[in-house]
């Protein structure tokens, strides 16, 4: 039980519900978004009517750096200052209770609110480096270089960690004493993911035919 | 490419940009739902702040329904009618093109907008009931019924499949001719998401140490 607020909470991302989840730790904060993939954005037209996005992003020191298509009508949107929320969660496992009401999944999960800025210039360049980093560690000094004509055609988007909340839940069911004797088994089981086997393009150069180290080192991922 | 309309899409869900990407099958659209476990939905408050919120969720027929607790002030505003999104991300692979620009994930997507509506009654009950099926196969019919203090503490939300769009990408990069000479190993590699071992609830009666079977047939979840 955590009732201390979160380094960046405010009013708004204070966890109401199930403040027992709640963590305070601003390296737990770095640590989810550090092993994600793909978070969720929101952005709302000018009706009310929210869209909820998924993008590729990585954690910039204390922003998260995220890109689309300068082409997109929603990331237009972002860039312009609509409020948006950026929502990562990585699920880690299954409660089983003796009840419904009690199972449940583990995960951990970041919610950041705020405005997004666009990056242009320096900035620019530097975010779309730490976005493929994330996605591919290791690969970048293997590619083709980016082009003027790549990073102008891509949205850069910049969202502070100034106001974030962070849950995690671990472990196996809480549940009353008067369900424990339920008969059945109870517990937990972890989900993992991995990588399959790499998949050459049809179009590679046999010469490039071996799976590169950097690709060999990602394991486990997610 | 497919530039047709998705049954069910509208001008606001319309894929404007990667149409090649938007597919029009109903039935992937069910299966897409039917393979997720999470779901993140957008509620925007009355300053039109936008939060994007993880949820468990089960399709029921043509529309989703998703729960959460009656004392979530989040919640409550969804049951109240505010616009609405839920988008359901599966992550089935990383791209490896030559190029950072080129580089992706293969993914399916289903982006559902509108406004849910509280279900009340027997409808709620059955709701439960799905979303507990697809979170634990085969296991409901082992747990201790659910009880009225149970349902009541419980907000469940449908929301109807009217308007959707769904997005899916496979396979390897697709990349310009000028780019695949670039000297390096390019394809894609799956991502595969498997259970861990059970672990057993530290007050687990020993009468019910065997992981039942409807646990064992759950192979490869997500």
């Amino acid at each position: 039980m955590n009732e201390q607020p979160v380094p960046g909470s405010t009013e708004r991302t204070r966890i109401r519900r199930f403040s027992e989840k709640s963590v305070t730790d601003r390296e737990v904060l770095h640590a989810i978004l550090d092993a994600g993939t793909v978070a969720h954005v929101a952005v709302t037209d000018d009706e009310g009517q929210p869209y909820v996005i998924p993008v590729a992003y990585a954690r910039h020191g204390e922003t998260v750096v995220f890109h689309g298509s300068t082409g997109s009508r929603l990331f237009r949107r972002l860039a312009q200052g609509t409020p948006t929320c950026l929502t990562v969660t990585l699920l880690d496992g299954i409660v089983l209770a003796r009840t419904a009401f009690e199972s449940s999944m583990n995960y951990r999960s970041v919610m950041v609110i705020g405005t997004a800025t666009e990056l242009v210039g320096d900035e620019k360049w530097a975010a779309l480096d730490v976005i493929t980093d994330q996605l591919l560690p290791g690969r970048r000094e293997s590619l083709r270089p980016m082009i003027k004509k790549e990073v102008a055609a891509t949205l850069v988007l910049s969202l502070s960690l100034d106001e974030v909340s962070v849950k995690v839940s671990t472990g196996g069911p809480d549940e009353p004493d008067e369900d424990i004797t339920w008969p059945v088994w109870a517990g937990h089981i972890p989900l993992i993911t991995t990588f399959g086997e790499p998949i050459p393009a049809e179009n590679l150069d046999p010469a490039y035919a071996e799976v590169p180290e950097h690709v060999k080192s990602w394991k486990v991922y997610g």
